[in-house]
């Protein structure tokens, strides 16, 4: 076993402490890795505070982790100590049905096993990055390339592949119009992929708060929802609507500013559905529609591709100390545009 | 002006009787088709009891037509008088917005005009195919090919071309699974192109009633959904759900039966919304969409595809006269499966 120092909560209503958890022995095929910072992501809180179901308390989380690769298994060939490496959403999957053979792990037939707070293949449960060390089978780590600077590139691994697989399935890219609902966490990375990419990039945010951000991340568009003209003024306009918005939105409304075959693809979670009118769609033969992360493959490729065009997350470091007080601002939207923790200081 | 008999409702409650229309005068580009046969559409039904909207009343509706020219405009270069024809559900477009220069004249940006109860461009309102002639715009008038039945062929018009559009559209084939909802009117077109297209067919029917015809159809499966173990069975199982169902139907039961990237494309209009959950969407990136109709490029290439390939409407021919019973029975699902009135007859 692997004794690591990590930063857990005892229930939904307690902050989080530093305490030690126990990682598995290093097996053939996994790969031990010295955590170097993990992303905040506000599905670590959601999934803390039991809005998305029962958790087993005591529970680490963070699925935004990059590090170093201090030991691999016998039988890992694809990664090698003193390596970067990143892990994602999730930690294994079956790797033998259908999704999986595809390279969708994340939409995994048998179910994938998440990076925590998930009941693993040997029936423990997972615990996160919120951590100093993490064992993964090697299939789930990723290489981070030379040229992303380590602690900016954490915030990929979750909302960096959840923006970047629906912009590549969507084919985002020169010509299309593509709307980002939300400048937060996933927001500002869809709004940098998806100029990266070619596309037409606007912003719809309930205020104009953050257009100066939104137009330098790469947005040549910045409107507010909460004037009704908004929507006047962009009907049919879209061809992809990239929802990173974790509430339930008024559908009539958006989906009017598709244009003729356009989609909404949804990325947020929100636990009450959204009522879609048949009026809305078949007027355009528009779509709606949700993604969740990518696989592993695709996740490896965003990373690839970021390093080459020099994309990051816009980060605000701190140390492990802090992350009560961070998990507040999360909540009050009051970071830009995500926190990573610096896992040294814990 | 040309006087046409037709057959009218004069309010929401009344039968139709017979009376007669004018129709405008032949114009250079115009089309005077003489009406050799009328499907009967659901939605004539509809419009006429006033679910959909307010009517002009006195209304002749019918967007099922099909039959012979009888005289064309000076400067019509398409048609010639002796050929046989069809008009759907348009009768006219804006002809200039990008979605009619794409040939998606159903989606016209500026409202397509309808064949019955619409305004058309010269103010007056548009009368439908329950009727002994239409003049129509020579753009919105399409052949139908010699291999192709006539009356067999009217409701290729609007239940051809709006199971053929989508089927065509997220490219059902060799390989896909497509299941079809509901087998009425809509649904047998849907399982005979779709099985023609060489895709895998199954049926979803509230009852096995129709299990052989189905089959006879193209089907290769047959399910009840009135039966729970329908939904347990069936999981994961199709890329392409084609709903002709006109009533809001439990979106998260079906969407679980959609694999990976599968689509379940709404055809029917019912005036509730669906409650629609982003766990059933994104645990396997489906799509939740709706499709109407055809384009006029679309229209002819369906014709031709069907007159290629032996495929046509199984009907129940009727006279003028029977239609108010034909209506209650269309209520009653007791067709198999489209009326289409001998115009002849009227």
């Amino acid at each position: 076993m692997v004794t690591a120092r990590a930063y857990a909560a005892d229930s939904a209503t307690s902050p989080l402490v530093p305490t030690t958890i126990e990682r598995r022995e290093v097996g053939p095929r996994d790969v031990l890795i010295e955590i170097a910072f993990a992303g905040i992501c506000h599905s670590d809180i959601h999934t803390i505070r039991g809005e998305w179901g029962t958790v087993p308390y005591p529970l680490t989380v963070g699925h935004e982790i990059v590090g170093i690769v201090a030991e691999v298994g016998s039988e890992v060939s694809a990664h090698a100590a003193g390596d970067r490496v990143g892990v994602g959403c999730l930690v294994n999957s079956c790797r033998s049905c259908a999704n999986c053979l595809a390279g969708e792990e994340q939409y995994c037939l048998n179910g994938g096993v998440g990076t925590y707070g998930d009941v693993d293949r040997d029936g423990t449960i997972t615990q996160g990055g919120y951590s100093s060390h993490v064992v993964v089978d090697e299939h789930f780590v990723v290489r981070v390339p030379d040229g992303l600077d380590l602690a900016a590139a954490a915030p990929l691994l979750c909302a960096g592949i959840t923006t970047y697989s629906p912009l590549r399935h969507w084919k985002a890219g020169p010509g299309t119009r593509v709307a980002v609902i939300g400048l937060g966490g996933l927001g500002h990375m869809a709004v940098k992929l998806a100029a990266s990419l070619g596309a037409e990039v606007t912003v719809l945010s309930q205020t104009l708060a953050k257009e100066d951000d939104g137009k330098r991340l790469g947005a040549t568009a910045y409107y507010a929802t909460s004037d009704p003209e908004t929507f006047e003024k962009l009907v049919d306009s879209f061809d992809l609507i990239i929802n990173t918005v974790s509430a339930t939105l008024d559908a009539t409304a958006y989906l009017s500013l598709l244009a003729l075959d356009g989609t909404m693809v949804n990325l947020g979670a929100p636990p009450e559905p959204f009522a879609v009118p048949m009026f809305a769609l078949a007027a355009r033969r528009r779509s709606f529609s949700a993604s969740g992360i990518g696989g592993i493959r695709e996740t490896q490729e965003m990373l690839d591709y970021c390093a080459e065009h020099g994309i990051a997350s816009d980060i605000e470091v701190i140390s492990a100390d802090q992350v009560n007080e961070a998990w507040e601002r999360v909540l009050a939207s009051d970071v830009r545009y995500r926190f990573v923790i610096d896992i040294a200081t814990l």
